[in-house]
């Protein structure tokens, strides 16, 4: 018999809901050393979630303590938006000593359900969060502890919020490996509602344009339309329920981007400058945008090296990269399987690329940016 | 003194700009074997490109011949789109004996005035096309003999154009390493609309509405974000000429997406079917792409793998996938500097992912679906 970790997240911790945030919440917290409960009235998910090690079933009594009687002291509601608002009021009822957080992607409509539904003295209790992240997998065989490693996590308090809640909740992202980003509901939606559901709409309206196009017109498609449309692909049914859940801020930009349109429209037909004016604004946007791990922008150049497709080419092209001092960001493989080479995209800052070109030249790469 | 190659793209070339297109051209006909002569008013690119090995430069007589008595057999216009009409009259009139081509990304406005300005019998010499590479940089120092291996390479025939003209042509594209796609310069301009100029243009509307937003909503900012706004970030100068050049096709596209755009707005105010329609409609659409090298779209999945920030690690990652027998179709590093690991996503086909994950957990990777 163990106390609570004397740093970390607070524990122990009942997860509500074992698909894929819930169960790698678990896991991630497990992975920090803290305890885990988990619970879902979809039996098999919760056996699934339980057997890959993200938490305990059945062990909590119903006075809502532990088998070696400890309170709980977090609940996470990770089920699907429609139901966190429920869920969320039980657990305040249920868990009198813990505080209560979910991880739904919409915040200030299921606050508002809930804080209908709850005491004032209650609502005090609950802080609303949103990891940002998944995966085009869902339920608890996707599930990863590494799933929010370095990802932002939003955490949402209302002004009536527990200082003590909203420092558990933080602890409770920090001890994922996420990083904490705080602001109010109304802001986190409307921020998501600029860089998800807004692009992940456009990329929408792309992509359905595709439908009436000849296929022979679409072997001209290249890598701008692949990157473009990528996030059309999700699931219909988890999009619809999150944008309808967010329309309000939505419609707001919706109705900025159809000013933006109805100016390109007029522009085009008349070459006139006021094209240029919102692809300008598009570039400045795009700057805006910061790197992967939360640093600030920067300016990114492809090197292009072929690659033979022979065993041991990649590995001896990342040693000669590494030997070059270099540091490569990101990178993508172009593989042809009906040629004897490989096109690999290597992203590096602006001004190393030339410093890798030239070192991989000399070792005989052929290469380009 | 040699003579023409029996196989192969017709020569001797000459290619009339040495910005990347152009100068690639050489770079990729001279590796074909062919001879190659180079032409451009800036002398500064012309001997960049001369010194890159893309062509010779001040070899050809005023009579059109080369110095060993060749006439030239198919001139390439690689000049800004503006300038191409101009450009491939002045050559069918300079080298009677050969096929002309360009490579400008809109095909039906500069043939309009290309066949305003020369007789109909030299018109027939004339052959547009469009190869489907291109490149973030620009300029002779970024072209490459690779940049057109794998890719599409529209050629875009007149009704009146000779047959052998379009064979002479095709073949320049298949030399260069590019795969032929035939149609006519309107379907070819109708096709670039929807799988080129819109995706630019939606990616710009989505790019202009982050200009409004607060740094700390940038911080939620994820990789869908990344992905629908990277070609956003391209010369505003270059794609406003694009794209007014081909504002016909783009325009009646532009009216289908408002009409999508306004369904949207209204329906998703009351949670109305319709916005799950104009979702359904979107990933059918992603599903008509084709893969990276013009084979039949295919379904990819996405294969996480934690890989320690050691020298050797990727090389012994990638050792370890090969032994799988599974191919990885492209990969992604998702590395943060602050962190002692890094993520990688392996992309491959869905139906081989789990035989993947299976064989990387079986040597001790960390690694999910």
């Amino acid at each position: 018999m163990t106390g609570p970790a004397a740093t970390g997240p607070a524990d122990p911790v009942l997860v509500v809901g074992a698909g894929l945030v819930g169960t790698s919440v678990g896991l991630a917290l497990r992975r920090a050393g803290a305890r885990v409960h988990l619970q879902d009235h979809d039996r098999s998910a919760l056996v699934v979630a339980g057997s890959r090690g993200a938490g305990e079933i059945g062990a909590l009594g119903a006075d809502g303590r532990t088998a070696d009687g400890y309170d709980v002291r977090l609940v996470v509601v990770a089920v699907p938006p429609g139901r966190v608002a429920e869920v969320a009021a039980a657990s305040l009822a249920a868990y009198p000593q813990a505080v209560v957080t979910d991880v739904a992607s919409v915040k200030a409509e299921p606050l508002r359900v809930l804080a209908a539904r709850v005491e004032p003295a209650d609502i005090r209790r609950y802080v609303g969060s949103h990891p940002m992240a998944g995966s085009e997998q869902s339920g608890p065989w996707a599930a990863a502890a590494e799933l929010f490693d370095g990802r932002a996590w939003a955490v949402t308090p209302h002004p009536t919020a527990d200082a003590a809640a909203v420092t558990t909740v933080a602890a409770l992202a920090r001890g994922c490996g996420a990083q904490v980003v705080t602001m109010s509901p109304d802001e986190h939606d409307l921020a998501v509602a600029r860089v998800s559901h807004l692009p992940h709409l456009l990329s929408v309206l792309t992509a359905s344009q595709l439908l009436a196009a000849p296929t022979e017109h679409l072997r001209l498609s290249g890598q701008g339309l692949r990157d473009v449309t990528r996030v059309a692909a999700g699931d219909p049914a988890l999009w619809r329920q999150i944008l309808v859940a967010n329309a309000a801020p939505l419609v707001q930009l919706l109705h900025g981007v159809r000013d933006d349109l109805d100016a390109l429209l007029a522009g085009l037909a008349t070459g006139d400058p006021g094209v240029t004016a919102v692809l300008d604004r598009a570039v400045d946007g795009t700057r805006r945008i910061p790197a992967k791990h939360g640093g600030p922008p920067r300016v990114e150049a492809v090197v292009w090296v072929s690659v033979p497709d022979r065993p041991g080419e990649l590995a001896r092209l990342f040693a000669d990269a590494g030997d070059s001092g270099v540091n490569v960001e990101d990178l993508r493989i172009d593989h042809d399987p009906g040629r004897p080479t490989g096109l690999v995209e290597l992203v590096v800052q602006t001004e190393a690329a030339g410093r890798l070109v030239e070192a991989l030249g000399a070792r005989g790469w052929s290469v380009h940016r």
